[in-house]
């Protein structure tokens, strides 16, 4: 019943949303981080003006894009991160065309800043082993692994449904519009980081530097906002964690970190229905974070795990964001913060 | 004169907009163009759910992400694609934090588009080869090439002084914040792309599907409108071309079809204070523009170069839209496109 309120609730914001217009205070973008480094490995092209180049290029750096609403300081900020073989394109118009969390959650008052994960589309990456490999200086072997997710990979990973092509029946993935999803997949090129991986001090600094934020991770970087935490909890106000595997052989000191700050954990359905060599990755997620969670709240934390077919809501995929009922969840994570973070504020500050 | 009282208004403009909230009538994003290629090279790693993975990736898409102001059919749209080593953010705050020419065209009533090259950041790029060289399939020397421009190169290729760290008295570039620059520049894996480049191709269905468009290239991609256009010349209604070499060897029917389309090239200053390699680039590319120019016209055609030191506006680099006057120049292309593109409109229809 309650699931119910909520769907009727974001069907009416969408529809009386989606064609006003948006009013913004401000927008930009920025880098977070980034150090330079000097090598002679960056351009392996005899020919052209940056022939046999070398010289300094600036690595590790995080490209963040931001909208803020009217009146901003009503709410915290939320900064959204990107899973793997994806991009800040996540969180923006979904592949059939309806709006993205990024711009639903402006419209709810709230600061969002997207951030392309270091090593990741516009944030670029450390090429140099790259160059090297092919002047010959670098072994073969020695290139990082960069990993590219196929269409049936991502069908069956992302659980459109049980076999390429065919969907779950109740599923809520525009599955009619994956090809545009596809489009979204890109190489990940997290192999070229360095460790640790430096978009955790990066998401770090950028909550300190907006006094106070949320972080929003999704599949690879689901855990990145308890990482950023660990770096530096100053400016981690909350942690909103989507479907991935959570880290279960923390510290107690680690724990007691992070349960101090407020913990959201989302999945969504038919985890134990894909088949074949991906059938456990999804259990044995859920499994760590439910064990991560009741850690947390045994070192006297506020963390919550939504399991969404549990409260009612069926058929989920792992790119929720996107899913038909997407704002129906935006809504719940709206609800979570106004809650468990800003209105408990003053235990968490 | 006319540059002085330019130079007012932009200054007038920005002052009483950058307080101002922005309105849009409606965001997004989307992709253009792509195709699915069947690999087995798509991920290098024995260990993870992708192991041996062999599948469709798409590739060669280019993402595109847009605003559009209040009446957004009173102005032709305006796509903006970067150049060599960059994304889009070349055209989002500046190293300085000020507004962005993506912003400020949005103001000034134009729908924008702003394209990552295909290849580049959001849209990904073909990374199979990568994956064959590291599995041993691919010989080292077919890795194609990939290119990263140091500080040292940017600030004496873009013009920022005679030599490092040294600016031009004049010098336009806010040259106290050339770290945030360097932040934004990538690896370039255009030498990833099949022959012709698809992002032309992309570019010409783009300006297809906003039914008509003003594309505006920089360097790298300064010649990529014309490219587009040569492609499929029916949505481009405008081309801005910003320092770059021009292609001077069309053939007559080629610089007819040009010659039906209004054309702007827009150079800085400085183009031949720069020492050692670099020095010929820039004289040599104004004249090979000053030609195309000619060509075009004396095809009947319409183009017209703005060598901005010739008309009185000094000092500026080869990232003018980033330039402490960026206003001034982003109207004096605003002007051109209400005077050549919009006024004439009927003409090139």
């Amino acid at each position: 019943m309650k699931a119910l309120i909520l769907v009727a609730l974001a069907v009416t914001v969408y529809a009386s949303d989606a064609g006003k217009p948006l009013v913004l205070s401000s927008q930009g973008s920025f880098f977070v981080g980034g150090e330079t480094k000097t090598s002679k490995d960056l351009n392996a092209n005899a020919n052209g003006p940056g022939a046999g180049d070398a010289g300094d290029v600036t690595i590790n750096q995080m490209y963040v894009q931001f909208q803020k609403p009217v009146n901003p300081d009503q709410h915290r900020p939320v900064v959204m991160v990107h899973g793997c073989c994806l991009s800040s394109k996540t969180w923006e118009t979904t592949p059939d065309g309806r709006m993205g969390w990024n711009e639903y959650f402006v419209r709810k008052g709230r600061s969002v800043y997207l951030a392309d994960q270091s090593s990741r589309a516009r944030s670029g990456f450390d090429a140099t082993k790259m160059v090297g490999v092919k002047l010959g200086k670098v072994p073969p072997s020695d290139l990082p692994n960069v990993f590219m997710a196929s269409h049936q990979t991502s069908w069956l990973l992302f659980r459109f449904g049980p076999s390429f092509n065919t969907p779950f029946p109740d599923e809520q993935f525009p599955t009619q519009a994956a090809d545009e999803l596809y489009k979204q997949m890109i190489p990940d090129l997290n192999g070229f980081l360095p460790t640790p991986n430096p978009t955790w001090g990066n998401m770090a600094s950028l909550a300190v530097q907006l006094n106070g934020a949320v972080l929003m991770g999704h599949s690879e970087s689901g855990f990145f906002p308890e990482q950023a935490a660990l770096v530096n909890p100053a400016g981690v106000r909350g942690i909103v964690s989507i479907e991935m595997p959570c880290e279960t052989t923390l510290k107690p000191e680690q724990i007691s970190t992070l349960a101090k700050i407020p913990i959201l954990v989302m999945f969504g359905d038919h985890l134990s229905d894909v088949p074949g060599r991906f059938a456990q990755i999804w259990p044995n997620s859920l499994d760590s974070c439910n064990k991560f969670v009741k850690q947390v709240n045994d070192a006297a934390g506020d963390a919550q795990m939504m399991d969404l077919p549990k409260m009612g809501i069926k058929g989920n995929s792992h790119m929720l964001m996107q899913d038909k009922n997407n704002l129906q969840l935006a809504d719940l994570i709206l609800g979570w913060i106004d809650e468990h973070v800003e209105r408990k504020g003053a235990h968490h500050k």
